[in-house]
Parts: C-alpha cells; structure tokens; sequence
C-alpha cells in the first residue's frame, strides 16, 4: 500500500483474493424462495457463517498475515480486538506457523476465550478498559516486535474483506443493491470499493442497529462521530468507524439504514426457520431491514453479506424462542 | 420403470438429474476442519437441509410429480406421509399447476402442518392409525383419480434421491466412503444405485438410530423385520424399510451401523455450533457414527448427506442445551 493512498484500489483487494484462493473458504450463495417473496425480491445470501472460524474475518485476518514479508512475520502479529477478529488473526497466525498475541479484558466471556484458544492464539489478559487493551498491546510490540493488526483500520484488512462480494458478483452478475452491517466498517467499506469499481450503478447499503448508529450518523455529518455507550444485540457492531473507513464510506456507500432490536432478533429467527442456518446478531442486520421495509427493493436483485455465524449457543434458544 | 425391474438403474437417476436441474437446488458441499480433525479424516457435507422444502425429499418428489405425463398429472397427488415428503410433494406440485392431497392424522404437531399448507397442499384431517390413513387416502384416489406417491417404495421416488449424491461425487470425486441416513430407506437406496454404478470401491454405509433398527436388523437377517414401536428423536426414521428399497440396501449397501440417541444429540450440536448449520436429528445420525468411533475412517475421506433441516424450533434449545 503506497503512502497516500485514501482507499484500497480494486487491483489490490484482486490481490488479496488470489492470495487467499488457498487458505479462505469459496463461501456458498444460498437463496430461499419463502423470503423472497415476504420481501417481494430477491436475494443472494453470501454466507461467510460458513467461512473459516466462522466470519469474513478471516478474509482480511489472512490477508494481512500473508501479505508480511518473511522477515516481518518471524516476529508474530498481535491484537487486542477480542471478538472475531481476535479468532480470525489466531487462525491466520497459525497457518502460517507465527505466533499471534490476543489481548482481551478480563472480563471476557469464556466462550471467546475458548475460541481464540482453539485456534492457537496467544492470551494476555488486562483490565477491561480501552486503554488497558492499548497499553498491554503496545507493551507486547515493544518485546515481541509483533505486528499490531487492527480489526479494521487497515487497506490490507479492508481489501481482504472486499474479496466476499467479489466472489458475489462473480457469481450472481445483475445484483442491483448489495446490504452489508456496519460496525467498524472494514466490510462495508471493502465491499464498496470492490462494488463501485466494477459497476458502480449497482447500490451500497450499509445496514447498522438502531443502538449503535456512529455510521448513520457520521455519514450524514460529513466527519467521525464516535458512538458513546452502544448497546444493541449486534455485539460485533458495537465498534465505531475508523480513520481508513469512514473516508470510503461517505464517498462510496449509497446509504446507511437503522433497524431495531426486535428486527434484527426477528431476522436471525426467520434464516434460522427457513434457511436453516445459524446466524450471528451482527449478521442478521440487513435482512431485519428489509423484512421491516425500510428499504425500497421491489423486484430488485438484493446481495447480502452475511457476516458471521458464531453466538453463544446458551443465548440462542431466548432469541428463537422470543416470538 | 419397466415391471421386473429391481432397482432404478443409473440412466434413470441420470434422468432424475437432468429434469431435476430447474426445478431441485443445487446444494452445497460443505466442510469443516475442527470436525476432521476430531474424526482424523476428511467430512464433505452435502447440505440438503439447504434444499427446497428443507429436505433431500423434494428431490424424488419433484422427480414423481414431473414424470407424470400432462394427462396423469391433471388428477392431482396424493400421500399419506406428514413429515418432509409431504411438505416436498406439495411445493413439486404446486409447481407443476396440480393438486397435492395431504392425509394427515388429527394429531400431526401444528408445525407439520403449517409446512404443507404453506406449501399449497391440500390436507385431509384422519383418525392417528395407518388403517385410517391409508383409507382416506384411498378414498382420494377412487374420488380424484389422484396419484399416490409413496414416500420410498417407489422407483422415482428413489432415483429422485439417489441425485444428491450424484452432485457429491462429481464435486468431489475421489471419496473413499458415503454415509446416509436410513428410514424407509429411499436415500439410502438411491445413494447406493448411485455410488455402486459408478465406483463400485467407494463403501456406502447406512446409519440408523439404535431405537429404530429395523434396517440393520432386516439386512442381517436378509428379510424385511419392520420396527415395532421405534422411539428416536430421529422423527424421520421411524418407518420401516419397503420392499423396493429393501433389496436394494440388501445387495448394495456395504454395512449399516447403529447410533445412540445421545450420539445423535452431540452430532447436531457440533454441527450447530461448529458449522453454524440447523440440521434435523435424522440427519446427524451419519455424523453421530463417526464421533462415536462407530466406524473406522482414519485418514479416509468421507461424503455424509445431511438428509434434512426441518426441526421445531421448540425443541432446539433443549437438544443445543443438553451438554
């Protein structure tokens, strides 16, 4: 990535999908005629719950980690990012036989502790405050010389993430609009960079919960406006834009749409029945935005990112069961 | 079908296949590595809870009711299943313009029901016996001049299923080993016409709840011994094999293996937790055999057909849950 760059160009999200043609998962793009026709169109679900450690994660995690030099990986990667990512960077690491460094509060729940374990991350503990995180972080970089891998602030994250609706759009070629949630914007912002250079008539949606709504909010004042206390189901999106993309999602994306709570648990309980898939919070967002018709997309083609797959199974049963 | 015949032959699940290409998903073949790793070979997937209805039924349903000439076809279907075969046989004919007739007993769950009529299927209310059940439906045909089309013993029915795996082995096409589920044994049947004429070294093997035993006891045997009273969760496979599919499994099909209800119980969870997929108990027998060390596969890779997704939603938090 050159210095001045403002955004990732689409020959190096091409890149990062050559690159990642041996270790990412081709996910399947799955259709389901009883939903189409509740929303009256129809859609193209890109289901990355079927990705590896179960998120789109992976596809920026892995991009970064091979896109090191041998030299630079020698010394491992580090993140104090605790959700996906955290498991996606873990993954990423190990596969390519370099350590990764985890720093995550200690208040973490243990189902994500488990996880980034499983996947061979290396877990420092700190107290649960930003700057705790951000302190240990930079504590393990002055040793390790490991390499601090944000979840999103980075063009090689956000071109790793823009490889999902390139496998999109080589697959379904007449989409009109394209949904994808919006937390700290690396797949929002990688998916309008890859969508606007290949055909940029076809729309841009960024969908983010109500209760989390920097995005939305952002977008319309023209500069970063953090979210303060967010608190909606959608734990991955509780995150605010970045430096690196909220200048491509005020430039490129179309819009940014708000849905309820109650939308999202509804949306994660209809692909659950009728897709017979399990689906994040995070991930249910777009669908809970049409199927609440805030979005005009009668007979329209509509792609779906759907960004990941992992929820603690204790909190399901409430969510399905919640009618 | 010609009259002597003993079992479709493969130009006639090559026949299947092709009129099946409108109308049948293409479902996708899926893995997942903390799975091989725990199993120590390879798993391929092949998802038919993502097909149409939520089920590999609607393949032999669909095949039944598109072979029917225009003239047959105008009287209508009829069936006396409740479960997946009912649900596939109304969306095939509400696809093909003609009526399905449904015969269900008063007591089907409310689920079960919904399902059929949501599919267009005109349903018949009997006493909860197979006397009764049988009757009605023969009052339909005298009535209606409907088809009957028996969920398994029926060639078309059987070619229908035997597509699924066709899909699998031209993905993947050096498997070593095909696991399906068994109930009536129309899968079962078909996969093992499939997989015997084209690669008669690949092992097709049957996978059966231990309260539902009636294939492996009746293959043992080399006669039909129906099931009497089964009790599994695996509500799919609690009929008995039928004197078409049971030659078929007799003379074709390498082992059948038994699997606990606990076993099965485990299989759905780690698929749900680790694949992010809702599969139906049925289709978690397979699964089930293989964490169980039920069957030898060190090393070897391995084709399953997930048979189905279909699960009320009820139920599933205390199957996720009973760790």
């Amino acid at each position: 990535m050159t210095k001045n760059q403002i955004r990732p160009t689409f020959s190096q999200i091409k890149e990062a999908y050559e690159q990642g043609k041996t270790v990412v998962h081709r996910t399947p793009v799955l259709t389901c005629n009883s939903i189409n026709q509740m929303v009256q169109s129809q859609l193209f679900f890109k289901c990355e719950n079927f990705q590896k450690t179960g998120s789109f994660k992976f596809r920026g995690a892995s991009n970064c980690v091979f896109s090191l030099s041998d030299k630079q990986a020698l010394s491992g990667v580090v993140t104090h990012s605790s959700g996906n990512h955290a498991a996606a960077l873990s993954l990423s690491a190990r596969m390519r036989n370099i350590p990764a460094y985890i720093v995550m509060p200690s208040t973490a729940p243990n189902v994500k502790v488990e996880a980034v374990r499983g996947y061979g991350g290396i877990i420092t503990f700190c107290q649960p405050t930003l700057k705790a995180r951000e302190e240990t972080a930079q504590k393990i970089i002055n040793e390790k010389h490991a390499h601090l891998i944000h979840p999103y602030n980075n063009y090689n994250i956000i071109a790793g993430q823009g490889t999902a609706v390139l496998e999109l759009i080589e697959e379904i070629n007449d989409l009109d609009i394209i949904l994808a949630p919006v937390g700290g914007g690396g797949l929002l912002s990688g998916t309008a960079v890859t969508v606007k250079s290949q055909k940029d008539t076809v729309q841009v949606i960024g969908c983010e919960p109500e209760n989390a709504d920097d995005a939305f909010r952002s977008k319309k004042a023209g500069y970063i406006i953090p979210s303060e206390n967010p608190d909606t189901i959608a734990d991955g999106l509780l995150t605010s834009l970045g430096t690196k993309t909220f200048p491509i999602i005020r430039d490129l994306v179309d819009d940014i749409v708000l849905v309820s709570e109650t939308e999202i648990m509804n949306a994660m309980r209809l692909v659950f029945e009728r897709m017979k898939m399990v689906i994040e919070p995070s991930a249910a967002v777009p669908l809970g935005a049409l199927i609440s018709d805030k979005l005009e997309v009668k007979d329209k083609k509509v792609g779906i990112i759907v960004s990941g797959g992992n929820i603690d199974t204790k909190n399901i049963s409430s969510i399905i069961k919640n009618k």
